[in-house]
């Protein structure tokens, strides 16, 4: 029987875009006991949590709460909900995940145009603009942190413009929300998602999200209540019902509202996770957060370019949570990764599609993002390098990233 | 600053039908460190859990692994994979999640047809293998134990009607596996789905299914790539393409196969937690725990009866997990319920649709599924009812349960 062969989890330092290491704090929470779903000691919890989502997503909007699932489930919520046969819907592409949103637009139905940038640069928002005038979609999907690139969007003025035009701003920001501002109402944004694994700092499998009235009302047109919950049978459009029960944001609107109309059994330890989670975010400070991320990945690519590496794509749209570096010329990027991860217990990624290969990703999110988290993992890709016979100038990095920090604590910036 | 409160989860004895109480080597087990999605550590743990998987749900298919979502997340999953446009698929329903099929079903596009029992009956195989020959679908839907009225229908007969009809059987087990037998393979299911919040133990948030080649032949047909991963363009099939990507199980089977195509970003702590779940059932062996489910479960009836009150539904069909009880007439059920949380920390629950207000229900399921929690239970019901002015058998309740637990282990059935 086999039984008796406990979970063996070595030691691992996290250092790629997702899934990140998670504060001892939180994964103490998720060991809690179990409360039934509507146990007023539970919702308590549900509804406190939903107060922390507003303030960490900078909303005033009524409705933030957990899908749950991973990222991906969150996004996929938000579209279908919105999303009839036949919209139109224009999606920016940067990266993988630009694509994976026309991806699961196309399913639900949209017709969906998209206009591309080579991976590794951004749009300018007027690029965007005059697509919108051009195509008049309903819809506007786009990420904000496109990790596949580590690139990062402007939205704010591409916000602005969606809301003269009266177009629906529908945003991924499953990689930044936690580690960098996003400021879901002062940017126009209309749906925004975010994922645990990431600057939430919690395990995978809740995807966090936000919706102001504007969806609302679209949700409003589309409702439906569960047959068995209800002794009459009740009057459906089945036309323009939405197209999945599981991801049903009118069905969820009505399960977290006073009204606790039964739809799925609440995931009740990773609610205590969220829950937890958020709580150490607003603790530390949205502010003081945000610039601890940007110190320890300033400190990371000082180190990366001492060391004479190169970092990939356009500088000025780089993520503060994604450090990107061109794979050096002759050199098995897969071959270093695996001896970091095996030597050393340190991993760091790798890309997709048209970077498989090319370039390696760093990740300094959450509670991952910690200067003796970047000072290792520099002093040991530099000597993961040199083993590979990587020529690299030996022993600057850990020094720079060093100096770095002590440059940033005089100037009494956030470390950790 | 709210940080500062921490979560506040009171002692409680869950005999609910779900999400009921968790062995703390789940909890601790969920509590472990992060690992990345593609770290070996982890994928082993991936693959063996399918084994464990496969144990559990008595089956040799190739595929079996959990859905990071809840466990209509699961049944959503395994309907929107096979099901496409206009598909026949007939739905005997014999309580709410008979409803909750249907529902999920028509989102799907496909046509639905469904025979109906009184809430309290489940069907005689004769009547569905009728229905299957009159109507012809691609696929019968139906649930195995309906947790709304606490009634469980037999399902070789069905299964092995479907196979002859070459009709797809696909099978909602949520609240069965783990619990009582469900021989997936024995009983000619073709894709079944379970939860983990019942009798598996687990915290909500997963939901294993298993699938055979019947099913692979579909997805096989429907299957296609997300285009961020790969450099070339892949063909789709766009008019035959799963409708959901988060759902899609000709990608998730990728993800888990060798392949590890990347999908979603795998629920790290939900996944060890159902590891550890399925470690203990195996430990447990299955014999052993249909037998403490039936012995706990029997002895619970037995206090009921002896309390003088009635059990709801037709008794051949009874769940070994699930206890229907028909509220007194004069008594306000949720007050009873109300009282037995707040003063005795036992929560109970009510029904749904025409069963709301006229039963309660009480699950003997999993970790909760314990003599201690049987005798707690009858002790505390009986003082609230008579502090609610119900006429009972005073003083029975608990003796009759305690002579029906000294029997059996007199007879060495397993207890716990």
């Amino acid at each position: 029987m086999r039984g008796n062969q406990p979970l063996h989890i070595p030691v691992r330092t996290i250092m790629t875009p997702g899934p990140v290491e998670v504060d001892p704090r939180v994964r103490q929470a998720m060991s809690h006991s179990i409360l039934g779903q509507f146990d007023p000691a539970f919702t308590s919890i549900m509804n406190e949590t939903m107060q922390l989502l507003r303030e960490v997503l900078q909303t005033k909007n009524e409705w933030a709460f957990p899908i749950d699932g991973t990222s991906r489930a969150g996004i996929e919520a938000m579209l279908c909900s919105v999303i009839e046969e036949g919209d139109k819907v224009l999606i920016p592409c940067f990266g993988r995940f630009g694509y994976l949103l026309k991806e699961i637009t196309e399913r639900c139905g949209a017709e969906v145009t998209i206009i591309e940038k080579e991976w590794g640069q951004v749009f300018e928002p007027e690029e965007i603009i005059r697509a919108l005038k051009k195509e008049q979609p309903k819809i506007l999907a786009m990420v904000h942190g496109d990790t596949s690139t580590g690139r990062m969007q402007p939205l704010q003025e591409i916000g602005k413009a969606c809301r003269e035009l009266d177009i629906l701003f529908i945003v991924d920001a499953v990689a930044t929300v936690g580690g960098t501002d996003v400021k879901t109402d002062e940017w126009f944004i209309d749906g925004l998602i975010t994922g645990t694994q990431k600057c939430l700092s919690v395990p995978s499998g809740m995807a966090p999200l936000t919706y102001n009235e504007r969806v609302e009302n679209i949700l409003k047109e589309r409702k439906s209540i569960e047959q068995g919950l209800i002794t009459e049978r009740s009057e459906v459009n089945v036309k323009r019902r939405i197209k999945s029960n599981y991801f049903d944001l009118s069905q969820l609107q009505d399960y977290w509202s006073p009204a606790r109309l039964n739809h799925h059994t609440e995931a009740t330890a990773m609610l205590y996770g969220l829950n937890e989670g958020l709580k150490l975010i607003l603790e530390e400070g949205l502010e003081q957060r945000f610039e601890r991320h940007r110190v320890n990945e300033q400190a990371l690519v000082a180190g990366i370019k001492a060391m004479g590496l190169t970092l990939f794509g356009d500088e000025a749209s780089k993520m503060p949570t994604v450090t990107c570096i061109s794979i050096p010329a002759g050199v098995n990027g897969e071959q270093v990764r695996r001896m970091l991860l095996d030597e050393f217990g340190i991993e760091i990624a790798s890309s997709f599609g048209p970077l498989a290969g090319k370039i390696w990703r760093i990740g300094t999110m959450g509670y991952s993002c910690q200067k003796r988290n970047v000072l290792l993992t520099l002093g040991a890709l530099e000597a993961v390098l040199i083993a590979s016979g990587v020529s690299v100038h030996r022993g600057e990095a850990v020094q720079a990233a060093l100096s770095y920090y002590s440059e940033a604590l005089k100037e009494e910036r956030a470390v950790l």
